[in-house]
């Protein structure tokens, strides 16, 4: 489906907080015309003035504002009502108000605050979404839906329980079934029926992964069944246009990985926490989610929302400093989005989120620093729409698995006080960007035939029969990294036995014999041949190696000598083998070897300068190279040759927190 | 009302503990005619003995205490007793006990435990009030009554939800009046009618800024409705005497500036963290607080409690050094309390507060040194009796306001891990104190017109028109300090759109353009013309110089050499705006300047050393000033031919910890 | 009763979760002969398998196991299964389930999670021991019965309350009775009858120390009933072994004193942080858990669980570095032990629990460092049988004591923020151990006539008449050492009145007169007339000197040169009074003093090397001398002549983490 032949540039925007201020309303569009704002998302949160008595549709003042909007040259993103419900109806119907995990039933408030599993309040999402699709399912105005607004949490009232013990009934067909996998007899947990399984609860089962894993599972498909009720109720109004769920930064309370199959596009809301540390490493943090969301699909995503100025919710509040409202843009286009979208526009008078930076501030000024970055980026944007809709091609795959994770983190293991997986994949990560390579972020059920390189730390849940799959990676020619504690469980969190990492100790020439963890503040060291010294912490893995080659071995304590880090030739291609929580340094070494032996090029044939990114984005017949410099320092950059400038320059350097984008 | 003509001099008493030790409150009464013990505060906590089964009233106890102080020369503050209810009341009307904000109702247990709003309750209060007023109203030795013990809290039941809903209704009479005021349009938040209403709950709302500001106020307009139910009962029985409630530290849970208005007298219990840093700080965090409480009436107030030793419930509880009994008793005299009282008289045996520091300890000795410094001050003050009923005259004031701290610190904005309210407030106030000018310390409600100089730190919140006051208070040739983030919102947390700060701009010559947070040990600095430069942290603001005078601008990041601080003449006045959190020395140096140019004369016309503190009070014919020297060294000071030194010495400098006051 | 007459070897050992795989369970017999195994625990945690359906009892398999380890030389110790109950129970018996102390019935979960009060569980439980006990109660292989497992918890449910209630009646007999110890006048806490009193809770009373400490009191008592109702049903089946209860850490929510008198045997499960400080550090506050356990019965103990490799459940799940295994399995052995028994033979392949330290782990090799160390350590034991019940005997006792303890940190007093109990008790237990002592460690209820020397650190809750006795133990020429904060309150946690430490001033020839507690990182010292000094924190005492010796003064603050350490003869004795919490240093030297004049001998003559534990056990004909060198390098120890080197060897010094045991 094609949306809009244009970059989306925009946000957010809550016309219903201003209909007794139709001056303002006016204001408001004169002002995102000069910003050259072309989308706006319309009706996140809206419900109660769309609907504010039961059964009492008011749609009108939503279509004027469209058909304004519209006439002025903006598309709208419509957004579905169900992220905050209206207070009549869980003053009617109490069961669509969720119940926490120990077991309490909320009173109205917040948002983002609804039972997925009520019945009646699907009835009642449903019917709003038909009524707004057969309004604006052919608005020429509306080219996305935007459904409900970032999915998340869970609910625990009976209604979930009885649809938890269906799924469960369904995954496992017999109680003996599920006991066996959910290892039951520990402890004396054996379920008698599924009639009276609960889900996990502070104040009843926590330490039962099984159960826990089973449960983060149901929350996602029951989410997702929420999803395709919200979209079918839409399509039966009539709505033709593609849809997307908004996704958050590293969430885990949902498996992004089934949300992406059920609607049209990905998009995301990214917020990083900007100047708290170097800007080059949040940008990389940034972009490590980019690439995410980006090869959920493999296919361009939307940047839904990022701010435009300060947030008002995180500890410290910082301003962006000028070039970063630009320099934030631009990665998100480098990195697969056709768009730059805000939130919000105006910002409101009233509640939570007041502070929150928009594009206009309570001073309703159109001369403030934040409104003329954003009007800036608005004028680039627009001269480059040939970007829109560019691929993003990496030969390089990192596996960051939300169920591993969901696992890894819950299980009693080596480092309870913390075993680091998102700063463990951070750190491959960072060193191929700092080599110039796009790289992938995928899940283990992704197809992994097209990379050269794949990356899996820490991948301690096997499941989608990964280790078959690697297997086949190495002997087919591809190069794997393999890191400590991998391979140790199933996908019910039941350790293998026998030899592990399970079923890849051939391809890697190592097994795992033992893992000891450090305490904070505890380190060792790793030695190669050459006197080269990386220093590590948290985890070191002790391995027996069962033909490996040795590339380095532990400095200290006693595993002194012993082997850390290996290689393995294995089929056509070739496994490594990482035991050990090393530092940055270690990486940034190692992938230059990993990267020559696979015979990879990067982006650019000259080194990346300390602080910039380069990323790249491709039509049939162009190469877009995108080099921004996040140091607060111009840097100097040889790029005569590689290509035309389309965006900025790098004759004296590129400036600080500059994007240039050469077209080859 | 005329209460005694004393300084009161003594503290609570609990001789119910000890009804069956005729012969320790016996020895009580020597020990306290021994220490100068004049007043003693009985019956807080009493309820139990007093009505030990519904009904039956056992008063006889009491007044035999009460007779026996009398005839030895001691006076008594009586306590109503509803600061704990006896368990026959829980177990028979439930109703009484409290439901927290996550919708449970308590258990027995604690003190402070009841609803404010349970008819039962109410009526039990009301009639055992009555009956002591009955008994005690007319005797010679009641001085002063003493309503409950430092009231707080909240309930939650479904009574005070009702009591809410109702006041909700007066207030606001439509319910589209209170979703304008509350803006409840933000995320669906809409009421449709007041009886569904919940008060803000973790459970449920908690982020709707205007419900929690009304619910804060409804607490304290409940709380006051109790007080008076309990004066009322009081005034039926026949009692004559005056009213007081003890308040606290920097309480927040109630707008104190309203139970001012119901009693005759404020008296406040003061336990500094004496000996934590360095004493004269926490003489001047204290000496806020005295100011705070006197400024409530502006007339002499009580220090109704303190503690003659360590306390028990503080993390750490340090022992007064020597000296310190004094130099805190005789601070608060200075400040303008007719009272040093203590809790308590005699330590009692067993529960919680077993070892919190009394007159006469467990050992039952009077040779202890907490006794012997007891007796010393009791000493002192019988020969100073001529200060009691004197004022204090300040014409500087610093608004420090309840209202304003509950939204600003509520609210989520620039710095959500803390903005340092209190602490901004202090730094003015040691700054003139180290100058040595008496301060009063007001809330916005209060007139302004008395004063030559107004501090506004952070006023976030504009209530009861002061943009308007302010403004004719300078032009009326006033001096306007006023601080970054203030002049933001309005009442109900709305922001006022438009240039802010609100009302104010023409009068400060600048406005508000954006506000930067810096991160924990983040520090930005401010430079003047002269090479004067100060450090600053936490909150930079961005201002537009509209007319005013700068004085100095920032040292760095992308805001260097913009302005910072400010001057503006205005109307016969002068407005100053502090646009940054600057350290104490730039306050120091700063409030020079605006002394100077505001003509004001401190209290001594020398130099005050450090670590030295000097407050006066007036009677119709003298000038009583008092020197406190908080250093643990004696410091010199001349102060040859100022006065009469009624108290103390200073021919070879001040003590460590000595007051000396001066008579002119 | 004899149990066995060997050291018993091995741990415990699930067969339940491998029904499935009789492949492994032959394996883990034969891997269990390999290495020396001759005991395991079966049946913990065996419920849901022993009877899967209510009344249906499934004892074969178990039978079968027996039977086969016994065939093989395999001793068993078997559990009750009543540490987690099958889920059918609490689906038809919900009262079975915990309320916690707010009130909250707990779902279905984890383990130790039910009632001790519920009639319906106590049958159950009594029915399924007393099968166990007809099946097994003859059985040859059974040596021993291990009573659930780790009691622990508690439940506030209203079985529990009238329970408490029924207790509280029977201690008190009358209400007037209970308030008065109760001290329940303060507050207005009157209770009027006993039937409506509730356990301590955070939604009710959590300040009333009496009540609280009887409740803790209560909860011993009931749990002890409970294990008097479970050992009652397997002896009604005939089983005629000892018993046992698996005690913990430093645990402090039962009274191990009380249980210790309905068993047999003791035991405990100990899981240090080994390698987390210095080693011998960790091994000396383990030797001291060795000793309490050991002192409670003045027996050989039984060391039930202890970990082959890492544990999974604590911050950091450190691998025991080699070595280590054998040195903490020999320290058992020395303080006492007659077993080395690990948490467990094989691990589980799922839930919380799978990645804890086991003897044959997921790999299911028997090649693996962990098992040959095991095997190590059989072999050595196996050759060293005639240290088995063997005794240890001390000249030297400190109080521990649990009651103390409970009062102690529950109190409101000088330091909230952290007294260190603990702390105080290792200074002293260290320094004797450096001196090379055997200590025993007791509580107030013990007798002390045996000892020369007793330690009453912070012995802050006086009962037993310990006074008394105390001064019966100077007085007949035993040397006491008392510490600040001593003898402050009685077994209700009244303070007693008049001088203290109660009782005991006479004998101190000091009474205390007040107590300075000083923030974190504040410091005093004391000095001696020596020039000796000593850095003290947190707590020093102001003592009034009323006839004792004054060994030291404190060095500042404003009692400097005041009384800190002091001593007095007294009867034919010697009290020494340490008025102040002071570095270890100050200990190692002040009780060399002390033991030379009460005229101690150590276990060596020799000097004990830094990082050297000297340990002795003695039979009849000899002593058998254990000397463990905690440090990492080998040490040299001048042995010749001392005894036979029956394990071990000292020629070229004692190795790391080496034992050597000589038999004099």
């Amino acid at each position: 489906m094609i949306m809009t032949d244009q970059l989306m540039y925009g946000g957010d925007y809550n016309p219903e907080q201003w209909l007794d201020r139709p001056d303002i309303l006016e204001t408001d569009i004169e002002y995102m015309k000069k910003a050259k704002i072309n989308t706006v998302t319309l009706g996140v949160f809206s419900w109660a003035v769309l609907e504010p008595e039961e059964g009492q549709y008011h749609l009108d003042w939503l279509e004027d504002i469209v058909d304004r909007l519209y006439s002025n040259g903006i598309s709208v993103i419509l957004a579905t009502p169900s992220g905050a419900r209206p207070k009549w109806m869980s003053d009617k119907y109490p069961e669509v108000l969720r119940v926490s995990e120990d077991r309490r039933r909320a009173l109205f408030g917040k948002r983002h605050n609804h039972c997925y599993t009520s019945p009646v309040y699907r009835q009642k999402v449903a019917t709003i979404n038909q009524k707004l699709a057969e309004r604006f399912g052919n608005h020429p105005a509306i080219k996305l839906w935007h459904i409900s607004n970032e999915y998340g949490g869970e609910c625990h009232c009976q209604l979930c329980q009885e649809a938890f013990r269906n799924w469960l009934k369904n995954r496992y067909q017999s109680i003996d079934e599920l006991n066996k996998k959910w290892y039951t007899r520990f402890w004396s947990h054996t379920y008698h029926s599924f009639d009276t399984i609960e889900s996990p609860s502070s104040i009843g089962e926590y330490d039962l992964h099984g159960l826990k894993l089973d449960w983060k599972r149901f929350v996602t498909d029951q989410t997702v069944d929420f999803i395709e009720n919200e979209i079918a109720a839409i399509r039966k109004g009539g709505a033709t246009q593609p849809t997307t769920v908004n996704m958050m930064y590293d969430y885990l309370g949902l498996n992004y990985e089934k949300l992406a199959k059920v609607v049209d596009i990905i998009s995301w809301d990214s917020y990083p926490l900007w100047h708290k540390t170097k800007e080059v490493e949040i940008a990389r943090d940034n972009g490590l989610q980019h690439d995410f969301m980006r090869s959920l699909k493999k296919k361009p995503f939307l940047l839904m929302e990022s701010c435009p100025s300060a947030t008002n919710w995180q500890g410290i509040s910082k301003l962006k400093k000028p070039g970063l409202l630009s320099a934030a843009s631009w990665q998100a286009i480098a990195h697969g989005s056709d768009s730059v979208l805000y939130f919000q526009i105006r910002q409101g008078r009233g509640s939570s989120e007041k502070f929150h930076g928009a594009v206009i501030d309570h001073s309703g000024r159109d001369d403030t620093r934040v409104f003329k970055e954003v009007t800036a980026m608005g004028e680039q944007l627009e001269m480059l729409q040939e970007v829109k809709g560019t691929k993003c091609k990496a030969d390089i795959a990192i596996i960051y698995d939300t169920e591993n994770r969901w696992a890894l983190e819950d299980a009693q293991g080596p480092r309870n006080n913390g075993l680091f997986y998102h700063e463990a994949v951070m750190k491959s990560y960072s060193a191929y960007r700092k080599l110039g390579y796009n790289v992938d972020v995928i899940n283990e059920a992704q197809d992994l035939s097209d990379y050269k390189i794949v990356v899996a730390p820490m991948l301690y849940l096997f499941r989608e029969k990964i280790e078959t799959r690697l297997e086949a990676f190495v002997k087919n020619g591809g190069h794997l990294v393999m890191t400590y504690w991998s391979g140790v469980v199933d996908e019910w969190d039941r350790c293998f036995l026998g030899d592990t990492p399970y079923g890849l100790t051939q391809v890697l020439g190592v097994r795992r014999t033992e893992i000891d963890a450090l305490y904070d503040g505890e380190t060792n060291f790793i030695q190669g041949t050459n006197n080269e010294r990386y220093e590590c912490q948290y985890l070191c893995e002790l391995t027996q190696n069962e033909g490996a080659k040795t590339l380095m071995t532990y400095g200290k304590d006693f595993y002194k000598d012993e082997l850390a880090i290996a290689e393995n030739l294995y089929g056509k291609g070739k496994a490594y083998y990482v035991g050990v929580d090393a530092e940055q340094a270690f990486y940034d070494t190692f992938y230059k070897k990993v990267v020559k032996e696979a015979h990879l090029q990067p982006i650019l044939s000259i080194e990346t300068p300390e602080g910039v990114e380069v990323t790249s984005r491709v039509s049939e017949k162009h190469e877009y190279i995108f080099i921004q410099n996040y140091n607060t320092e111009p840097v100097d950059m040889p790029l005569d040759g590689v290509g035309e400038v389309i965006l900025g320059s790098y004759r004296d350097g590129i400036g600080a927190y500059e994007t240039v984008i050469l077209k080859k």
